[in-house]
């Protein structure tokens, strides 16, 4: 599959991470071409870190994958949406969505 | 109010935009400090174009406009989640969501 579309902006893109059946938006990472196509082989999610600059199966050291049910691309082709069903909690902190901060 | 925790990593920071109610995922957009003061202050949404480098009220041409009930950050400090009403249609397309394009 040629991704190159999605890539024009930018070798990174935006993936929103939404559960299924909640609708909850658990969390936001970043995808390349190589986790893209890791994730529609896989059916998991895969992301690539920026700090720490490698591909990262979601949920591989924790147990909390994400298994993807549909994928997204907006209009102009430059942010994804994954739909989901989390294994566990999304967030690192146990949180079971990654925006638990409440500004307003 | 003080935004300096939030733009460490950039000036430009992802914003997801969530319909109150509905729970779908609308559209993701970038807001830089000032942008995001004025979300806070108009109480509705505010980005910072890229593609025309200016700040953008979203919706003041088309009358598309986003309520903000809820602003959340995620863990990491570095994405937000803005909890909008949706007047018409988020996307420019006239689809109600930007994520549209279906790919699995």
């Amino acid at each position: 599959m040629n991704y190159d579309q999605y890539f024009l902006k930018s070798e990174l893109l935006p993936a929103v991470v939404q559960e299924a059946g909640t609708g909850e938006v658990l969390m936001l990472a970043y995808v390349n071409r190589e986790s893209l196509q890791k994730t529609f082989e896989t059916g998991y999610t895969w992301f690539y870190s920026r700090s720490r600059q490698e591909l990262w199966n979601k949920g591989a050291t924790s147990g909390h994958l994400q298994k993807v049910l549909e994928i997204y691309a907006d209009c102009d082709d430059d942010t994804f949406l994954f739909i989901v069903e989390q294994t566990g909690n999304a967030c690192h902190t146990g949180a079971h969505s990654c925006f638990f901060k409440k500004l307003k």
